[in-house]
């Protein structure tokens, strides 16, 4: 019933859980391992989250926020060119490391058909809106020369975020390089040349750390 | 118990099935409309198959038989290129009344996640594999000089039976013709020219009759 240190608690909650996510996978990850890291009982747990799906949805609607919040500041800023804010979105996905964690943490919980469709909506409704607003200020700066503002849009949420991604089409350091080259080549076509070399290298770099097992042996 | 005559009413139970699903849609059809048509009893529809999903099942799998066998005769052909035997087979997708029947009546079984789920995954893995055959065809034989054959063979799978469709995209019949544009453009710059004017038309006439109203005021 106490509400003091609420805040305090629900922040030491989402740590807990977003390393433990990362460390052990979400789906290994139980209620109790985090009582047991924080000391605390149910009650204070449950007070906050009804559930460890409550804690995830938690955890990537705030990681949203960060995504938003960039966003805004990037549209504001007056000092880089609308193809350069493009770029700077998609490095803060693919560079980041605890983006990184929390995104491998639940890669088990994309084959999860009500997890992965969610998700899928999200590629397709919501994502393109964040990618449209900067690529209009392309076509307006010449930045991004494109006739396909929407298709563009809508193409890199989907392709970025479902086609790019080891877990649904598997394959090795040599052709995500490939397949980033490909996708650059594409988006070239169209007056999208979002793909430099620089994103390109630091793209498979990202999508090749989702992957424990490839990434070690790719950067050894 | 009676096995004779059991290939003529699972037969006529698949028929049947097919013009109802077409006509009312997949989830507003059920087994009892199914028996009225037919005077069957449930007992005879059960003796061939469990549950109303069966039946559609085996639509989809005797549809990607059909696809399969065109697939197999079109490589066998030696009067045409690859890459018109890639059209060949696009167009049978976007150009068979059938088959766009077929679609249409489980579009709102699309929203399911474990439906949506089990396509993804077909198009993410399985048919690529069609789509690349014929694209090493083309290597070959020069007519589709790509350096990306497996990349393109993803994503004609992907982006054809996603991307495209006006149900998870929406879209107006000059906002399709715009997408396929797009998507022409993307797939000649890796060296993939399949979507010709011709393809691209009878590709809008095709996707944009998938949405009723929109298909037949645009006919109009």
């Amino acid at each position: 019933m106490a509400h003091v240190h609420s805040d305090g608690t629900e922040r030491r909650i989402l740590n807990s859980a977003r390393r433990l996510f990362a460390e052990k996978g979400y789906e290994k990850t139980s209620v109790q391992d985090i009582l047991n890291d924080l000391h605390l009982s149910k009650g204070g747990l449950y007070h906050h989250f009804t559930s460890k799906e409550a804690i995830l949805d938690r955890l990537n609607a705030d990681e949203w926020a960060v995504t938003a919040r960039l966003l805004d500041a990037l549209i504001r800023r007056t000092d880089m060119s609308a193809l350069e804010k493009l770029r700077t979105l998609i490095i803060s996905a693919v560079d980041d490391p605890e983006h990184l964690d929390l995104v491998r943490s639940q890669l088990a919980l994309l084959k999860d058909p009500a997890f992965f469709t969610a998700n899928m909506r999200f590629w397709s409704a919501k994502l393109p809106e964040s990618f449209r607003s900067l690529i209009d200020m392309g076509v307006q700066d010449g930045s991004i020369p494109t006739p396909y503002p929407e298709e563009a849009a809508q193409l890199l949420a989907l392709l970025c975020n479902y086609w790019l991604m080891p877990c649904f089409y598997p394959t090795g350091r040599d052709g995500m390089e490939h397949r980033i080259r490909c996708l650059a080549a594409m988006l070239d076509a169209i007056g999208v040349p979002v793909f430099d070399e620089a994103l390109a290298s630091r793209a498979v770099k990202g999508l090749m750390a989702l992957m424990p097992d490839e990434g070690q042996s790719a950067s050894a």
